[in-house]
């Protein structure tokens, strides 16, 4: 990875069972307390540490913040980077709801903390679902009330469920890392279906360590960790008010990391978030493929990345790779749309590997080749644009008459 | 309008029948050369005037760019702004198909120029339909030989018809404009379905006018009346390889346009284009709705064009027109997402006329008018962001299963 040097200890990485509650030093509950109209789907969850952590986030870069992420941003600040809890709910995004919205939300991290012992400060909170709706807060106290004082280890896979909206299954993921000093363990959980786009549209995440993280550590790993994760994905092009993405160290394994052995944590939390970043554009609103798009020979990462957004996000590239047409031609016109200078006759383009587009003209032969990969569940474009030494990989997925009755149907 | 000035002559616009030939001094012939397989489907157009005459043009700013926009671009430039014909053909959009793409499309504009007795470079070119094909050039050639020696007036509503892909219906357009020193009509052809975005994207736009008009002028009309009409559409966000608009000017009607009489000539530019434009949109593909966003109170036009643009390709706010659910909560959602900075708190949301957002809150109560608004075809959303005095309208149309179809199954 990018952050190896020279002076960087050995380490080893080995995928671990569980998820969010997989490292030590983690509690969480899980259950239903009325948000979601079916009587069984869990849409409350409680995730403590055994105390106040160092803890780190990143938040929806939209104007329009729904008052768990206005709140959950002010409680880190004032908290200085340690937090005991995170309560999150599903089911109702809580934005754009005024006064009442904000009131709800403290009440929430209020009601956490007065069952833990701890200040609210210390307690964050983020929510996804429908917008513009109060939370029914008789419901919300009960089920708070009820987690608090069950919170157990080894729930990982409610958690997963709690936080889930249209997605279609859940995710979870961790990491055992060895390294000289002992072994810790890197988990997670996220979901995410649709207004998923490089900012980490309508998608939450939260990852724990039981490595022994200072808050300003946890957080560069957490921002470096989510661009070529959590921030290189796109269902739609959608960004929500509600992204949310937190990051706990509990420190319970002992193993302090410093900026010796911070490229283990970083890789740690890279193999865990991009398992769960791919996780949320597999299950896609809709999406039958993973579509795996990477520019090369660009000259800056920055310009990779803007012309393969645009590749990802394109309906027309989108609806060809549904139908598992090759059609480059849509490929090559949504990367000259990008804003991105290059020169088409130098461009390349592949898809599944196979070259269909070169020197300005078509391999049409390879289409068939082409055409049958496309018929597969994952779908890889490559585009070389001839100009540079950069590359860049956004993961989208296909376009689907599914979305458009999903999303035609979401509140009706 | 804008152009009018308190120097301003009088004038008076009016429908007047027909298209792109209803102003004197042009002729045109359509027919099946052979490019499309269905057997009557008309393929070719060749559109000319009584003799070279001042002509503009705008094309795709997309940086892959068809050989025939190459050519035309090319040939308008050595010819300065005079030319005799264009020649049109659907089906094909010779993009993508390397030198021999150039041949053939200089071929094109050689075969009308013998035809015609005029030098190539008086004859522009523009192709649609599917990129990184060769035009199959027996057929093309005979076809211009055929429609050149049968060119006709009163032949508009063929030539609507020629240019198209899978536009479900022909659109054509002209006004009769009145001025103190006579009249003279302006009218107009345009095709685009799918991939069609700000600057012009799959279309082909032909406006005529029997005014005098010298070419600098043509071209500012042109421009200027572009801005809001085919550079204010979105189907769905595309801009295609092969964007072309022409206008010709014959003078026939004997009446000039200067300075003083120039908004007469914008003002009957923008009545054409504006409903062939809006014409493109209601026939988009898949689209059930036309959509028409408009933002106010913005700090300026390009602020208020670029979030109303965000809002008109939003996936989410589509497909939610599509289902006729008036969510509020995702055209905010997409204007904080637009890169335009404004204040949440002081932004208003109507969805027909119907307050919907305000002051931070929503106006749920007034949600079952705005769903029944929904349901017709004809949908408004205004926006006010509450930070200024400019404007902007952007149509669009909502995104449906049918579009994933039409474009899965495109090519296959």
């Amino acid at each position: 990875m990018a952050n190896v040097s020279s002076t960087a200890r050995p380490f080893a990485i080995a995928r671990a069972e569980g998820g969010v509650t997989a490292p030590e030093g983690f509690r969480s509950s899980a259950l239903h307390c009325g948000i979601k109209a079916k009587p069984d789907a869990l849409d409350l969850l409680v995730l403590a540490g055994d105390g106040a952590v160092p803890t780190a986030g990143l938040f929806t870069t939209n104007l329009v913040q729904a008052a768990p992420v206005l709140v959950s941003k002010s409680h880190l600040a004032k908290s200085h980077g340690l937090a005991h809890a995170v309560v999150v709910n599903s089911g109702c995004a809580n934005a754009c709801t005024g006064p009442q919205g904000f009131d709800d939300a403290r009440q929430m991290t209020r009601e956490v903390a007065d069952s833990l012992g701890c200040s609210s400060e210390q307690v964050l909170v983020a929510s996804t679902g429908v917008i513009g709706v109060n939370l029914v807060m008789s419901k919300v106290v009960a089920g708070i009330h009820s987690a608090a004082v069950s919170l157990a280890r080894g729930r990982g896979s409610d958690a997963a469920r709690a936080i889930m909206t249209t997605d279609p299954f859940p995710k979870e993921h961790a990491v055992v890392v060895q390294t000289d000093r002992g072994s810790f363990v890197v988990g997670g959980t996220a979901k995410g279906s649709g207004m998923i786009e490089p900012n980490m549209a309508t998608m939450l995440g939260f990852l724990t360590t039981d490595a022994q993280v200072p808050t300003a550590m946890l957080q560069r790993a957490l921002t470096e960790s989510a661009r070529d994760t959590f921030n290189a994905i796109t269902v739609d092009g959608e960004c929500s008010t509600n992204d949310t993405l937190i990051a706990m160290a509990s420190g319970a394994s002992g193993v302090g990391i410093d900026e010796e052995s911070y490229p283990a944590l970083f890789d740690a939390f890279l193999a865990v978030s991009r398992e769960l970043a791919i996780g949320i554009v597999r299950g896609g609103e809709g999406a039958t493929k993973l579509m795996t798009v990477t520019v090369h020979d660009a000259r800056s990462r920055d310009e990779a990345s803007q012309v393969a957004r645009t590749i990802a996000n394109s309906p027309l590239v989108k609806t060809a790779v549904h139908g598992a047409d090759p059609n480059w031609g849509r490929i090559l016109a949504a990367a000259g749309r990008s804003g991105v200078r290059f020169d088409p006759a130098r461009a390349r383009v592949r898809v599944g590997g196979i070259l269909l587009f070169e020197h300005g003209l078509p391999h049409d032969d390879a289409a068939p080749l082409a055409a049958e990969h496309l018929k597969g569940a994952d779908v890889r474009i490559d585009v070389s644009l001839g100009s540079g030494g950069s590359s860049a990989t956004i993961w989208g997925c296909d376009l689907s008459a599914e979305y458009v009755r999903i999303n035609g149907e979401y509140r009706t």
